[in-house]
């Protein structure tokens, strides 16, 4: 496919980033490029992980009526006092629930409603069953084992925000409402097409980061339209940027300088290269446009390139896409450098970190590593553009690989 | 089914817990019932959250050999040495990748090996390219664009440890040593029996805990048998208990003091009942034994106590079965007791709470609420058996429920 658009960015091959847009700049433009995608409705069943279309308030109070939270002898409270174990009270028990009579008992379970006129649950060490009877050994306060109608919610307020994937929690909240369906933001389709990985240095042309990226769309909520791999032709890439179908389209290789980094040239061809080249370092040659209003995103092909990139940019996009957070999905652990970072000024950088002792130590210098660093690694630090690192006793923000971490050392 | 085990503990219906197991007996008994589960072979591209069978050592240096990690002129660093923009030194530009000749550059890619000979990589900022020349206008440091072979791990030395589930990138880094399948534990499988949930105060008979379990499940990397509905009859659920083949049972309701409550009964009567009775609040009722050796937990079925005795006790099961962490799978957060958390002395009890300007602040008392506060909430607190609870100002750590939390205070 010939160059029909003029050109508006520069072809960096052989030359170089003239300039690179800001970490800043480059966020932005995703963030106007990513509304939040329409709603469908799936079964609560499958619900777990997605993020409602809407905030969902309660139907009706919750409990609905005043509830037992205890199996026991529901009764009136005011006729407990005074007993005691060698003042022992007697009361009645009665086998209909609906209407209390005074002195009297109903045995009730966890989660039934309570009787008219009961207002509290005396549990089975308070009393000693007769056959019809029942001798309470202590006074009961008033509300014990109740839960009143509203106390967990009332009707119109609200109860599942639509600001974060659903807990499964949720799911069993939702259901408790009767609900079997629930309306949820669509999950981002997303064409992956790979193109001349360099993904490995054991590989000329290998597929280390399909895996990778699988794992990384499917940990942000992504469906994936489908994978494929280019052969590494600007027409051939072309060709599958702009076909219809996917809400994001991810180009991964060939973003660089060298001769053979085609693929800005690619969408370039048949769509728009708004970004080529960011100040972040790994991951600076990622390239961002669109092709009839579907955002794309280049990708370096380099492995550890490639994780950063995506996480930063490609990931961002997807989860706003998806109604999530747009922010790293790792959590944050704020602790003291161990050792001195070194960072070039001018780009953000990442910088692997193992944790020792609680202090922060890098793999390196920031910037450099690869995939091993990175499994080796508990996180990393992104190092802000006009640093030059950080001493040690600094504090730090750490980006957390994994989600539990008392482990820590154990795979050393 | 008749009773034809002689009874090691005594029933409750009708007459409480006499005595508590203490939460961490509890915990010591999960332990010495769950040993990593055999290994199975998995494809890299499906192993993401799998925990792999035993560390993975590094079959070769990476990188293999010297690599470029820029795209650039390879060249002899000792021959840029005075190189600048008014002192342009010229190379030949050589097409022989194998072994650099004096005074010659050979234009490379990231991730391809070095020449023999050559030592640096130039920039193309630094080069001003000709026809079969290139001018340097800067020096190169030695070094500069290259990853030594075993920069970053040496052959036989470990790279990924089988602490930990897969990480995104572990799946890149195990395809670029060219494995395609990989030994993990196998998922634990998991029998799930309903039975006589009082799930919900909306409805009586209700399926709240089965959406519920199903994603507590999924997280923690168990793969599900079977979900069954069970009649809530003692023989019934003995039956089922009873079956072959899971890894795991667990039964879902019907396990308290109420005159209805016979899961106790169903396990005595085909297996062992080792526990019944928690010193915890709220899920106190939860029973542990097991049947043919197959562990078998009893989770109360009002569902905020469904959750609870699932994630401290039947979840450590599925995930030290998993070959992962024990411990709770949520990320802590050590924040400050803004309002007073109010518990009672001898049962550990889960204190649900918000975090309001950095501050933990319960959602009533500890041991209370139900799923509508569990949504409200952005994580609980755990309250040691002796303490009376926490004063304002107090440090606590709260298991926090959402893997990132930065849209705090959005959902209210």
């Amino acid at each position: 496919m010939p160059d029909i658009h003029p050109r508006t960015l520069p072809d960096v091959r052989l030359l170089g980033f003239a300039n690179r847009t800001s970490v800043d700049k480059a966020t932005k433009w995703i963030d106007t490029h990513s509304t939040t995608l329409v709603s469908e409705q799936v079964s609560v069943e499958f619900a777990a992980g997605r993020v409602l279309a809407k905030h969902f308030v309660a139907p009706a109070d919750a409990p609905p009526k005043d509830i037992a939270v205890t199996n026991g002898y529901a009764l009136r409270s005011i006729e407990t006092i005074g007993a005691g174990s060698y003042n022992p009270l007697l009361f009645c028990t009665q086998e209909d629930h609906r209407a209390l009579k005074p002195s009297s008992t109903v045995l009730v379970s966890s989660g039934t409603p309570m009787p008219q006129g009961a207002d509290a649950i005396a549990s089975f060490d308070l009393a000693r069953a007769g056959t019809d009877t029942v001798e309470l050994i202590g006074p009961v306060t008033r509300g014990a084992g109740v839960s009143h109608q509203g106390d967990e919610a009332r009707e119109g307020t609200l109860v599942v925000g639509n600001s974060r994937p659903l807990r499964p929690s949720d799911l069993g909240l939702l259901s408790s409402f009767d609900l079997t369906e629930v309306s949820v933001v669509r999950r981002p389709r997303v064409r992956l097409i790979l193109t001349g990985c360099k993904s490995s240095p054991n590989r000329e042309l290998g597929d280390a980061n399909g895996p990778m990226l699988h794992a990384l769309l499917a940990r942000d909520g992504a469906e994936l339209e489908v994978t494929t791999y280019a052969p590494p032709e600007q027409s051939a890439i072309a060709e599958l940027i702009a076909r219809p179908e996917a809400d994001v389209v991810l180009v991964c290789g060939l973003t660089g300088t060298g001769p053979d980094d085609v693929a800005p040239l690619a969408l370039d061809a048949v769509g728009t290269l708004s970004i080529h080249g960011v100040a972040m370092q790994p991951g600076g040659s990622i390239g961002m446009g669109s092709v009839n209003g579907v955002p794309v995103i280049l990708i370096p092909g380099s492995s550890w390139h490639c994780l950063c990139a995506y996480d930063l940019f490609a990931g961002r996009l997807i989860r706003r896409l998806g109604g999530r957070s747009p922010q790293l999905p790792y959590r944050i652990r704020h602790v003291t450098v161990g050792r001195k970072i070194v960072s070039s000024i001018g780009n953000v950088e990442f910088c692997q970190v193992r944790l020792v002792s609680g202090e922060a130590i890098p793999l390196g210098s920031a910037g450099s590593g690869g995939l091993v660093s990175a499994s080796r690694a508990e996180g990393f630090v992104l190092i802000p553009a006009p640093l030059e690192g950080y001493a040690p006793g600094a504090s730090v923000a750490v980006y957390m690989y994994d989600e539990v971490d008392d482990m820590e050392g154990k795979c050393t």
